[in-house]
């Protein structure tokens, strides 16, 4: 979509071709032009937009611009947006207006839709309960499949909504689902009964979203309804809010793997303050057990003072052990989130690790042999500590790398954490002690 | 599902029930237990599969376990087979099958088939060609509503393939879309032409499966419609093929952002060498980059002499640095990649970054203070060395960090590449260096 042009239009205040220019817009590329615009303009082309795109629009905005526009309507026009949100957006909305926005909101939603809002605005954030939308369509097993169709036409609901039909019994028990390509596809004097699917999927309210999008992964779903305690149907949750979770998920295991206390808010709108203390508790962490190393060393000054040229390759020694090990590690972590292994696979890690990494490791440890000796003329005994630490280093870090997310996740700890910074750390020390022992035993003998 | 009772039934040759237990079996669930089994057993429970079960549960099966029942079966079952397959499914198949099972199934294809299999196995990997079904319902503008719903009933694909449809021109040029949903909505007697709608969303054969990711997470899409070079429609791709790319995606980011090259395979499966030879190039590059901290330190290798003691923080300032680096490195990078940011924020970023890297450091340092003057008991001059040089490696480090890659990718480089290991190295240069500088200033001018 080409801003520049709407807001010629919107200068020469050319309103007829602009709104037919909107009207031919994507929801989302709306909202994106009126995030740009201020409140004045906002308010103006915000009133251009046919009735239902306005709320699709208004769905799609910044939360900083919601609440402005909330503000700036009269109420008739805020119940008009209102009643044709979709419920689950209408709620995300609520939980992220400041008070006084809310406070207009829920002066123009019915008290029943109040309650319902209410009980909706309970559930535990990242659970089901808390993905879920009231929009679907309910059936009963004894309805015709014209029956069905009918009621479909009356209610007439947007999108993936509509593409999966729920049938429920008098309590509300969740019996089956339909799709209405079965419907549209069947003769009109079946019983829905007859044709549902029995035993359905489903999730609990209180499931975490984390076990939703599996579930959606898994058997390839557009939709799936959620359940209470006694297994009545309360809402169903759809394939786009899961897309957004399968992202949300993800970011969260590469803020971890990075040593970063996750967040919701994006890295350009969130403040100094809130980024630095999400940073800052790993970084003491780490920081103070990066002493250790400094232990190390200091528990071996003499041979260090003896042999200063040592000192040289500690740094090279300590990234290379660490990047092997947090190339195990990562590896390893995205194979326990995505499923392909679990807590009895451990061997079978351990042993692919040992074989890799004794490849890895000689190959490593010859080039660093060829470069110090041949091409820095360090003298033999240096060169072979070096060679002979980093072999055992790589071989030690891929081992821990491989099997410590392994055995967080049986702890219930969540391995991402284990990742990057905490593999290096403990690398670290296990090179430092391996460098030293093997520099005690060949240059000290020696000297 | 219970495997053991399904195992049971198979002992005691209860085929009758074992039927109706697959019968209500989700078919990833039912691949799975196939996944299990010997030759004889699968070959057995597989043809206990009603025939529209069978194909989906093939779909599902292991690599392996395929090409395995592909020998198995006779021509005649496997012709079923292949006749049930998604057109993408069969694609995905002739890809990863050995020669003689591609011979036997392109002995059981029809050549109108095989032309088309053969003009679809040419599309890049990664391309939308490549994620594309030609199951889809094609309608003309001209049709009445009626007429589309017969078309479909006659058609009677499977679910997501057939809730949007598409309108082409003679010449197979794509006009518009039209979902299940208006045409079950819309009076019979109306013209699909007056109820599509228009300027329909579209990719090409050749974009990235990225791109095409991204579409859909902007716009919530459920399928796209796929044209070539001369928008004439060849194929759409739909959403349970997205969430799998989206996974492929996160996860190639991760391993890069680890230092490994981004393989297909899962990582149980991959063998030694494989595994092996993604991680040496990295380790290669990044051990010889790490020696240049080596000669830092040899260069002032007189100073550590004189002041031994400042070895022992060398490998707590590198860490300290090193984490803070990557923290903001991946930060940008996942913000990168989530659209969030982009090059013009460059100076945003740098400005946020230099305020929480101030605030973290003096935070970080003053701790570091108080262990290393009050508790250990190390001169004034080595804690005010190591303490400064703290602050300094922590801004610097998330500087770098934080622009890094926002260069990388305007240099059309891929951010990920920038993150941990890379930041790791630079950071720790620059680190000792700072720290050599201050302590060659604070330590040697007393001394």
């Amino acid at each position: 979509m080409n801003h520049e042009k709407l807001n010629q239009l919107l200068l020469d205040k050319d309103y007829v071709v602009l709104k037919n220019e909107l009207k031919n817009t994507q929801p989302v590329d709306i909202a994106q032009y009126l995030n740009e615009l201020n409140s004045k303009q906002t308010l103006l082309v915000f009133r251009l937009l046919p009735k239902e795109l306005a709320a699709d629009a208004f769905s799609h905005l910044s939360v900083k611009k919601q609440a402005e526009l909330v503000e700036l309507v009269q109420d008739t026009e805020l119940e008009a947006i209102l009643d044709d949100l979709f419920f689950d957006d209408k709620i995300d909305l609520l939980e992220e207006m400041p008070a006084n926005v809310v406070k207009k909101i829920l002066k123009n939603t019915s008290s029943v839709e109040r309650n319902l809002i209410n009980q909706f605005l309970m559930y535990p954030e990242y659970s089901a309960g808390s993905l879920m939308t009231i929009e679907f369509v309910d059936l009963k097993k004894e309805m015709l499949v014209e029956d069905a169709l009918n009621k479909i036409r009356r209610i007439g609901l947007d999108k993936e909504t509509i593409y999966t039909c729920y049938v429920m019994d008098a309590e509300r028990h969740l019996e089956g689902t339909i799709t209405l390509k079965d419907l549209v596809l069947s003769p009109v004097d079946k019983k829905v009964g007859d044709i549902m699917q029995k035993d359905p999927l489903y999730v609990n309210t209180h499931d975490n979203q984390e076990y939703v999008a599996d579930m959606f992964k898994k058997y390839d779903l557009l939709a799936l309804p959620v359940v209470d305690n006694e297994k009545r149907l309360v809402g169903i949750i759809t394939i786009d809010d899961i897309v957004d979770v399968i992202e949300e998920e993800n970011t969260e295991d590469i803020y971890k793997m990075a040593a970063v206390q996750p967040t919701d808010e994006e890295y350009i709108n969130a403040g100094v303050i809130t980024l630095a203390s999400k940073r800052i508790i790993w970084l003491i962490v780490l920081m103070i057990s990066a002493t250790f190393t400094g232990y190390i060393i200091r528990y071996f000054e003499s041979t260090l003072q003896s042999v200063v040229a040592l000192a040289a390759f500690i740094p090279m020694l300590m990234d290379t052990g660490g990047n092997a090990g947090s190339q195990a590690c990562t590896l390893v972590i995205r194979s326990l989130v995505l499923g392909e292994i679990s807590f009895r696979d451990i061997f079978k890690v351990l042993w692919k690790e040992i074989r890799i990494s004794l490849l890895v490791g000689t190959v490593l440890s010859l080039l660093n042999f060829v470069r110090i000796y041949f091409i820095e003329g360090y003298p033999l005994n240096i060169t072979f500590t070096v060679s002979i630490t980093l072999v055992f280093a790589v071989i030690i870090a891929k081992m821990i790398g491989g099997t410590l997310p392994i055995i967080a996740k049986k702890l219930k700890l969540d391995p991402a954490i284990m990742a990057g910074p905490i593999i290096t750390t403990i690398v670290d020390a296990l090179t430092l002690m391996i460098y030293f022992f093997f520099a005690t035993r060949i240059l000290l003998v020696n000297a």
